[in-house]
């Protein structure tokens, strides 16, 4: 009964079936082409190389390797979990995306009782899917994908509404989305994680190694984070000269933040070695801890502080943080999404708000009013047309002060980690419910609980020719 | 003797040092660059960011990206012919593009004599190599890279001539290639296949297993065949609309496969738990099915229901059709090419000729002469002043109705059947001949035939601390 | 007290430290936006669609996956050095783009006190990056993390005002860099590696071995870096016609190496089978060899047979050269990099300069120029004014004959190689001061001096059930 409860055969068809036919009622009623890309409202006025897809696909494109590779990748550095982690993230990815192309459609794209469809849904609808993927760090290897489906489920609408109300209510600036995506995926996990907590695995598990295939799989799934990230975080940034800097700053952050991470590796590890954990997650902090300023103009020496200062605070979360939240707080954070994600994001939105209080137009010139469009003078004042003289694309705005723009985006972080850490409590108490295929301790972090697995799939390591377990294997071989 | 009749030490370098010398004189003496690569060409008038490279070139790298590395890694599933399928899939296709390029410049690209080579044939050529490599799939591990070299050349002139003569005379709609590349693909390696019959491979053969580095390599390539496809069913689009929804519903299209490929996998495993090789090839049914009717407007929900379609087809088909081709009608098909490129192609091809049916100005507007451009009214007809006094870039056409263009392609599905099952059976004859270096029974699926392996190469594996033979730990492992 | 001597936990961090101080204080000081990532220069002239970022990023894109994949799972070909090759190419890249933003910021994008930052510079410091990973691969597996820094410190600098000079003073036409990239890189690395002979190792080393997965994975860096190949070799070509030709005849000299690179290997190999270092290496040599004509109007049968060339160069350089090399000149070039980027740049230059001979306004028409642009006539020639009215875009140049122009291309080889091979010895003997971590000759090509290493990093092979060594295991499986 026990084995039984967490066979898929009927769980999962009946879950994912159910799940399509809605979706699909929802496409049939509610889904049509924007105006990109709908062949009836193409005239002789239209330039068919103006048409959007030309500006978001190729975008589009590099997020996709970093969702279905990069993350794909990454999360398979487990010895005898490569399957779960490259294959759930493949499944929750490709579902997440349909239901986010629905949830954010209502809130984003709807107009005249339909959501129009282009490609640019298909880059928010990834972003969306991100959090999602970054939240299931969290919970990787102790979760069944009946499990995971249904986070996503659940996820994506507390997200989207969370979105949509902080953009249309509070407005701020976060192109390379540190607030919006990275803080709320990580308080989502961790609340998630919080309620699905098992005391046994506090002690470790010995299932949670790696292999040399294994690590190496992984470094390359950072290898194309970092390379597109780049791609991520300017995807949704102004055109021109913003996105161009966000492509920068990007950049500049995470070299100093992997060249910092290769640094602290060496510095913090006792024997003087460097540990591929390090590698596959602390080079990538700088990313996320650009992302709030972004398209500003930080400066590049800013950009690279960032990327040291986000790699920092990441790498003494992995050594300090989440073996404490692990033990005093009961918060068992996986792959350790709150360092990577959580006090990064932090960091991105403090360093946004600095960046905020000293825009000026002496730096930005008219331009201050498109990046920070929120402090455009409103519609009337007189000084919005003398801008609009300089560069007619500026549009009236609420006319904020810098001051006030700054406590917009405290309160837009605030109310994130909230409303997060609670949908992902809530989420996590749906999780436990039964009948979900929840893998029990024993069998976490191990593929032939949901995989017909190979031959070889567990095969004795020998070391000096005789048979051994993994960890006399690990203790002798890097004992000095 | 036996031995030695599968050396590539002359066989190889002959063959491969007679076809480039062929293909350097035929460059010599037929290909030139076209206007868009002929500095001559350039004047005051040249604008050169209107080059054609900065159209095509952006596709052209995502489908260099699945021949290389998409179909490499997914060729690659077989624990000890993982370097015979990435590698062989590497010479086949460099060796196939070569060849293409000449082939169908004669048809294609042909004028005053010369062949005129710009990126859009390089383009034309993937597409031609993606032919030669889905046939592939039907022997691999048990064909020599002489015989793949020489099923390419055959494989090449047949295509390119049904694709000249579907594209001139009956002037179908198939933006996806779903009837020129993946139904003539499927039944010409069916062809092949059907020759080079093995009467002992029915009852399996010990080296078909997979490893668990092989299995997540493959997993990698459906991976990146994955990301790319909606560049692949988009490439050779109208510019604009056309192009923005074959992006869209092949993403769709994919999306809702993925989703129905788990589901199926869990259903109709006797276990309960997914499956990789389900994993690698249904998730992609999708991309197929889409494909005959990806540019034109047949609304999202109708995407999503094509990718479950083509999904199922795809899964029963590797279910219980394989199986039954193999025993009853001798068709090994290795890597199940007929569910995943046969089945969908014809559920593609049905799709296009609804969707052909169902087109109408009302949906379309000016736009739908575009296109479908046989529709478009003759030369002289006064109804083509009119639309393009609409649209100028309307052409006069032929004046089909939409069941006309139905007929044609019902005809252009049939003719490409039997022309790729012929030319597949009379390049099997071929490929039967001696000296070809083919293995024999033993060596199939087997690097070490045509490979300098290295040390770990045929590893034993253990289990429970005796060695044990990979069925062995197969059982052993799976069972519940 | 020899243990310790490899310990990375001071040396490293201090290292990085002190760099990393510097390189913000120079940012600091020095880096500022280019003009179009500079908010303040935007104004109502500004059209955002013609910023640079979307001319270079695209292009950027690709090479970050040739420096960061391409090569890091090409260098990770060592059965148990698999994390150093990927690991160290990571460290190391990430650092010298960092410094190469500055030191050629200040030879080429600096104007009143600051340099100017751009997408442009970023691919300027890719390839300076390119330059010190193939030089690292002269070094491959002998070398800490702390000596491939410095050597990065070291060439970059010396590249940097080769590269300045070669194109300020002799003026040279090189678009894929086959002479400075290719040939500074690969006399640089020899020279290193000449100082740092260890006789101890030209007898073999028992760790230098490739295990099967690791074989794969160093192919799957080959196919990342031919499929991006062609965007590294036009990325800085005009745009337009030569940046198509750039990128046919790059993908044709591709091809044609690897064709000929499957033949040599069956034809050169004793038991008529293939070699997978020929696959991960050979096949690339095309790619350099069209590089220093690449933009011209060399013909695709040119290209065609240039890949041919260049590949049975290298072919014969691996073969025959590089153990002549270790033997009697005691250059140990690990990677034979003297054979893929020496040989081939060589012939590369060669070619360059007989399609410069051949140059002529009959087959080039004006635009002859534009490509070579210091044969333009000089200011106030009457030739100028004629050119200028058929070809705006001309500028006036040096009024170099092609013969002259050929002297200069010939006078940059032989600087470029006496600089290179200087720089590297000079920098060969900073790299044997003591405290840089150097492994110790039996640590070579060994991941567990350097990183914490999983349980299986070193399992033993059994082969007939029983344990063996590599070597027999690998005499085992290749005999006959």
């Amino acid at each position: 009964m026990k084995r039984d409860s967490t066979s898929l055969r009927v769980r999962l068809p009946a879950l994912v079936f159910v799940l399509e036919v809605v979706i699909v009622a929802l496409y049939v009623l509610f889904v049509t082409y924007d105006d990109h890309a709908n062949a009836r409202l193409q005239n002789n006025q239209t330039n068919h190389m103006d048409n959007t897809l030309y500006r978001h696909y190729p975008f589009f494109a590099d997020i996709q390797v970093m969702i279905f590779i990069g993350f794909g990748c990454l999360l398979a550095f487990f010895r005898l979990y490569g399957f779960g982690g490259m294959v759930f993230n493949f499944l929750t990815a490709a579902f997440t995306i349909q239901w986010a192309i629905l949830v954010q459609g209502f809130f984003q794209f709807y107009t005249d009782g339909k959501i129009r469809l282009g490609v640019l849904n298909l880059i928010t609808a990834e972003f969306a899917c991100a959090v999602v993927l970054i939240s299931f760090g969290a919970v990787l290897g102790k979760t069944s994908p009946v499990q995971l489906l249904i986070m996503a489920l659940l996820e994506i609408p507390v997200f989207a509404v969370t979105e949509w109300a902080v953009l249309e209510y509070l407005k701020i600036n976060d192109a390379g989305g540190s607030i919006l995506i990275h803080i709320f995926a990580c308080y989502f996990g961790l609340g998630v994680t919080f309620v699905l907590y098992r005391p046994n695995l506090n002690k470790g598990h010995p299932k949670e190694v790696t292999s040399y295939q294994s690590d190496i799989l992984s470094v390359m799934g950072t290898l194309f984070l970092w390379i597109f990230w780049p791609s991520f975080n300017s995807a949704l940034t102004l055109r021109g000269d913003d996105q161009h800097r966000a492509v920068l700053h990007t950049f500049i952050g995470l070299s100093a933040s992997t060249l910092t991470a290769f640094a602290l590796s060496a510095l913090l590890s006792k024997n003087g070695k460097l540990s591929m954990a390090d590698v596959q997650n602390v080079t990538l902090a700088g990313g996320v801890t650009v992302g709030a300023s972004v398209d500003m103009m930080i400066s590049p020496a800013a950009a690279y502080v960032l990327g040291m200062l986000g790699c920092t605070a990441c790498m003494l979360g992995y050594k300090y943080l989440t073996p404490y939240l692990a033990k005093h707080l009961h918060i068992q954070d996986q792959c350790g999404i709150h360092n990577l994600h959580g006090l990064t994001g932090l960091i991105a939105s403090a360093a946004g708000i600095c960046a905020i209080l000293l825009a000026s137009e002496e730096t930005y010139g008219p331009s201050l009013y498109e990046t920070f469009s929120y402090r455009a003078p409103p519609e009337g004042d007189p000084h919005l047309e003398e801008l609009q003289r300089l560069i007619p694309g500026i549009q009236a705005g609420l006319g904020r002060s810098a001051q006030e723009q700054a406590l917009y985006q405290v309160a837009a972080v605030f109310s994130t980690i909230v409303v997060a850490a609670v949908g992902g409590m809530l989420t996590g108490f749906v999780l436990s419910l039964p009948y979900l295929a929840s893998p029990d301790d024993d069998s976490c972090f191990d593929d032939k609980l949901f995989f017909n697995v190979p031959p070889d799939f567990d095969f004795k390591l020998t070391y000096k020719n005789t048979t051994c377990t993994d960890e006399e294997a690990r203790v002798e071989l890097n004992k000095q």
